[in-house]
């Protein structure tokens, strides 16, 4: 499809600085064939097998970019997988050390590690619920104040004339505020834009997206949102909320801050991927269900996204933090709603509780449940298409900080204008009753008593208007208003998604449903005969609200858990999920789901729940890279170094052989040692004539693994003297003397379901006397996809 | 712990009538070392590796039964694990055949096959919704019509005098239906005794119980179940309605019925363990849906009790026939209840539903929640503990199915006894409101207006005593009648679960838990100074309710969301957890979980999640079975009848060597070839020197083998001749060339992983060429537990 030539990516800071060869070192066998042809096989390095890498810069034309000069920026169009992205490993490296460790470790011990665990996910849902306490009520307060300010400015000129004033205090306040959210994003931490759930799926998907579960990435994402929300933009706090959920996770998990250099030594053991994983997954849900106050919601939500092996008591340590985040949030805001304590408070549901007597659905009204929910997979795939225009001309055209702040003030004064617009030549006038819940009625030109109904739509944070359209009584709203409002509301949130403010997708997508799906409720009640009680408008507000979300989303399962809990009724489950399937079913026949445009915008290798149905025709064979560089059990230090330094292969995983034969000939398999564990081993200087001659030095444990975990030095900052590098390396204790293997001629899907079921980073393909012939990593799976015309293979690219 | 002299096993039919052997092949490696020993390695059958199977008799001291002549009996005790139990394979045999028809198929083709998963879904949420509402209208009217006579009767005697010939009818009315429902359970298909979930959650766990998912065993439980709670027994229907979900999911994904000899020619693509899994997997949680209307819960039960490999498109088709039994069942009680299509109708909601405005909870209400949750699980762990006890007696002594038939019967006359002394002496009678919801009351002795409040509890149906205790208002019972039937409603459901009747244990714990739990309500009531409304006794019985239960099942995630959807509010979901966490911990203190207690008993060779974490200094060497009987790709007929037909071994799983060296050298492995492959081969007649004189001979085709599945032929069905011993067969296009292996010095949690992430059967363990040493099965991985004194090694015996 689109070209595209410089790309706006989530790790395009890393770009800039040029260290990103030094960060993100490449998966073992993506070295493109000429690099590795170049390579001199110095010492006993060597080359298995035949080559398969695509070699990107051989078969693409150049493009004037990298004529005027600019390497990096390499041509590259949708069909390509990245080989930017790490991965993380969810397969221990079971070494000696690691072994030693758990055989030394009473039954107590794991009891210890099993209640700390538990302690951790405790603090992951109590900090959670806190933050998104603090973002509710920061938000509460500050567009209190906005609307208040801009309200009374909006009353004294309609007395006086020249509203025009008003227009541009409030367009100006919503551009100031944006500005500032803004520019923290766009120019302090980039990966902080959008809501961050495409990166929360990458994650538990099994890919390292850079610097996502970074202190500053959590300050940048809490102020970000706030400002965005308060801005007045056509966006949500619910996406930011699961993403500082996972952040949290990542460092209370960790018990130290490598940002703020404090190390706590405790919870030492949860420093590997393994376990953080777990842990993130646990935040995840915490923020779901602190966003929602869906603690199942939230469960599955992660489950959905992230897991591959189903654990009981994982499962249930991540319904612990979820329901702790929405404990911790609910006791908070119930102490903000002046009725401490109270926490069964109907308040407390998100979008209001639906009462089932007055919200009754009857069987012949499932039908119009299905309807709708296809219109909504119709609108939600417009909505798509529509922003990955937006996002293909944003990245051709928006890349530099200035230009993404200046767009995001624009579209901050444009949202005002046209509310303000659509408020001002609005005449449906409601009459305002003594127990109305508007916050800021704006009569302005409606009679006394009474006030502007469009006016509730726009002039409020999109949460509250969600909850207007869903449960104000019949008849609050014109049909032309909700029109009107649809139309303009979708162009603004599609307009928003996608620009460098941190910002959900969620409220937005509900609030463009709830309007339609209300007029669509007013127009049968109009058709049927009677005064019928079944054409409850809140009622088809909430079935559009989740085919609206479901169409751009295409969540399942956890959607229509979040929406049971987020309207506190559990009768409406039913309807729900038809209109999430059929959206669904609908939207994924013109488009992809949101998320997964933008994971593939920004060509990650994510992994999906099977291999592709038509894909048993391919075999280990096939997939594999190759050649793999391997080491001898016992190395020389100078190959290890050159290996690990050559920035144009930076592989990450190393099967380690029995040297049997000479250069060109397989070699036995005896174990399989990471990129990480050489560094620390080569820092550490673990030579096999050190030790020798230094009998009392220490022997390395696993702590200066997880000390150094997860952000290794490149092998750039290590010095190895010339004597050094003639030294010999022991890997033996250090190996993984049992990595998985795969035999040649395994098919593609038997290969991919071990890999996505373990959650593995190398898988070693052997042949029949378990001599190393291949690697497969996750590149290698990903990059066969099921297209419009079959099977499809990727292509790699190293930006 | 006790010895068991004889056993009740859920497959004692198969050994009354000596084809165990013949029905039940064992798994490979588990021969004893005596049998190995005797057989003569004929042809190129040969053993690889050490000995490690226990030799069971020889260990044992011989018992007198054993003395009595009766070899089947042998005896064993509860550290043992069984060998009867085949397990099932949900790792694909990927042979040429295979791969051949999937190549073949195109994308649509997986598409209508997609189409055709979700059909047979639907198919199943229907016909599970159908038979729970069978269940539930017939229990309705049969139990409506009981209760009304014995109302009827006992009016008439009250004013006459001689109650005691009410007493009389309605003990035998109980033993009678009971007679009735245990007759058929005992002496037609004793496996649909008790309430099913331990069988599916083994079924679920990969382990085959011989007759589980058959017709006739749905047919008994439907019956059977119908009469215990008709008969008055302190029995729910919700268990057997789990079973009869998982029974239809696998008659309708087969798309043919062996009982009754109709095979529809449909859906025969899923006539294998791996797809039939995943549809039981459906059926469990569309019965759990149908039995409390919990969709969601349901979908997590499954996920909790049988999940290995978490598949999103899978849970969402699993959330579907959920769905749509609830559905299903909802449509039809409105009809029934003569609300047609009504399907937000409350009195759908199981438990009634609880509203958040008067049952609203506080903060400081937790702490005592928690006491009630560790209480719950005290009194759980002691009713797990007699029904333990019981059970071992029940081993020993009541095994013939006519004296089970007669403790059903005595149960039933017991409990009618107990119930009508419990009514006749109590004296707590209540105002009859104007809106009383009392279906049945009984005035017995109280004045005019006024009804016996001990008969709410006891004179009906379990379910509807749940529902009155959750919702009358406060004051309806007196604290004396509800630790009365506190009491004697735990020590009766005690004594019941375990009869051979087919019922379940949820609702008479939610029933004692509940009226303990009222009473705490009531206390709390009446210490707090003022009239507070806090102290809701419906609330506490709700809380007592969930203890008691989770106390007894040691559900979690799944029984919290179950729970909240029967109650139809959300706002319960935390306390409820926080009550089934302390209910959890406290009584794994004391004793496992109720359906562990009797799978444990049955010696199943049931996996956990995990291996056990004091495991590490295990590995694959220790815990492999060997020798290993292996084939030749190229094998002689009469060398795989002889191994298929020694009784003594009964392996499944043969690994398929190239034949390099002499008999006991291990040779390299080249495959993995299964029992069930090799019968259809020889009844086939598949041999090398048929098909060169037949060349017009049709091919063998993967629907052969989908034909004989899953009940193939025993070995000794098949005749092979003299001179068809002579030939040979060729494995290589049948058998799995890629079988997973793992290296001889894997540590037991990874081979644990492994295995139990995929689901498989079979692992074969080889040295560093590749060459077979060693086969992990189930039985190998189960043995090994985590006991009071650290990691326990099971005993492996034929019983």
């Amino acid at each position: 499809m689109a070209n595209i030539t410089k790309k706006v990516s989530w790790s395009s800071r890393a770009d800039e600085s040029g260290a990103a060869a030094e960060r993100t070192p490449l998966l073992n066998g993506s070295e493109p064939a000429r690099v590795s042809r170049q390579l001199s096989a110095g010492g006993s390095l060597f080359h298995i097998g035949r080559l398969s890498t695509v070699d990107l810069e051989e078969e693409m034309t150049p493009d004037e970019d990298s004529l005027r000069g600019r390497p990096k920026e390499i041509p590259h169009n949708e069909k390509l997988l990245s080989l930017k992205y790490e991965s993380l490993d969810y397969d221990n490296s079971e070494n000696q050390l690691f072994l030693e460790e758990e055989r030394r470790m009473s039954y107590m011990g794991f009891r210890c590690l099993e209640i700390s665990r538990w302690v951790i996910c405790g603090l992951i849902g109590f900090f959670t619920g806190l933050i998104a306490c603090f973002i509710d009520i920061a938000v509460e307060e500050l567009a209190g104040l906005k609307y208040q300010v801009v309200k009374e400015n909006i009353e004294k000129f309609t007395e006086v004339g020249g509203l025009s004033i008003s227009l541009i205090l409030w367009a100006v306040f919503n551009a100031a505020i944006v500005m500032l959210g803004s520019i923290i994003v766009a120019f302090w931490e980039p990966i902080a834009a959008g809501s961050g759930i495409p990166q929360i799926k990458c994650y538990l998907n099994g890919v390292k997206i850079p610097r996502v579960v970074r202190l500053k990435t959590l300050l940048v994402k809490v102020g970000g949102v706030i400002c965005s929300v308060v801005g007045g933009l056509a966006v949500g706090k619910e996406g930011p909320m699961i993403h500082s959920g996972a952040v949290i996770a990542a460092g209370v998990s960790q018990g130290r801050s490598t940002s703020l250099k404090r190390d706590f030594k405790i919870f030492e053991y949860f420093r590997r991927d393994t376990e953080k994983r777990d842990f993130v997954s646990a935040g995840a849900a915490a923020g779901v269900s602190a966003a929602f106050g869906a603690p199942v919601g939230g469960v599955l939500f992660s489950l959905e996204e992230g897991a591959s092996f189903w654990n009981q008591m994982l499962t249930w340590r991540i319904f612990f933090a979820s329901m702790f985040s929405t404990f911790t949030l609910n006791f908070f805001l119930s102490i903000y709603h002046n009725k401490p304590g109270d926490l069964s408070n109907p308040g407390l549901i998100n979008f209001g509780r639906f009462e089932s007597d007055s919200m009754a659905y009857n069987l012949y009204e499932i039908p119009l449940f299905i309807a709708m929910g296809a219109l909504g997979g119709f609108l939600g795939a417009c909505f798509n298409v529509l922003n990955y225009w937006l996002t293909i001309f944003r990245i051709r055209y928006v890349h530099r900080p200035c230009l993404q702040v200046m767009e995001a003030m624009l579209v901050a004064a444009v949202t005002a204008t046209v509310s303000f617009t659509m408020i001002y030549f609005s005449t449906d006038c409601q009459p305002l009753g003594p127990d109305h819940n508007e916050e800021y009625p704006l009569q302005l030109f409606c009679a006394d008593g009474e006030y502007n109904s469009m006016a509730t739509a726009f002039f409020n944070t999109p949460e509250r208007s969600v909850r207007s359209l869903f449960h104000n009584p019949p008849g609050t709203y014109n049909p032309l208003t909700l029109g009107l409002f649809t139309l303009t509301y979708f162009f603004l949130a599609c307009w928003t998604y996608g620009l460098a403010v941190s910002a959900g997708v969620f409220i937005p997508s509900l609030l463009i449903g709830a309007a339609w799906g209300r007029l669509c409720g007013i127009l049968l009640a109009s058709i049927s005969a009677s005064d019928s009680i079944w054409a409850v408008p809140g009622k088809y507000a909430l079935i559009g609200a989740a085919a609206q979300l479901g169409g751009i989303v295409r969540m399942t399962l956890s959607l229509t858990v979040i929406m049971v809990e987020a309207t506190g009724n559990v009768t409406y489950g039913l309807p729900i999920m038809l209109v999430l399937m059929t959206a669904k079913i609908v939207g994924d026949y013109f488009e992809e789901g949101l998320y997964d445009i933008h994971i593939k915008l920004q060509s990650v290798p994510f992994l999906h729940w099977e291999a592709p149905a038509t894909s048993h025709w391919l075999t280990a064979r096939e997939v594999m890279s190759s050649p793999v560089t391997c080491f001898n059990r016992i190395e020389k230090v100078g190959t290890i170094v050159d290996v690990l330094s050559n920035t144009s292969t930076n592989h990450n995983g190393f099967p380690v052989v029995v040297h049997v034969s000479d250069n060109d000939e397989p070699a036995k398999l005896c174990g399989l040692i990471l990129r990480s564990q050489l560094i620390v081993l080569l820092k550490h200087k673990v030579f096999v004539e050190l030790a020798r001659s230094r009998l009392t030095q220490r022997k390395l444990q696993l702590k200066d693994f997880r000390d150094a975990y997860p952000r290794f030095p490149p092998i750039q900052s290590i010095h190895v003297s010339q004597d050094e590098r003639e030294c010999m390396m022991d890997l033996t204790e250090f190996m993984n003397p049992t990595p998985y293997t795969v035999p040649m001629e395994t098919s593609l899907p038997r290969v991919f379901k071990l890999f996505r079921a373990l959650g593995l980073r190398h898988l070693v393909v052997v042949d029949d006397s378990n001599r190393v012939v291949g690697l497969v990593t996750r590149k290698d799976l990903a990059r066969y996809h099921l297209g419009k015309h079959g099977l499809e293979e990727l292509q790699l690219a190293q930006t």
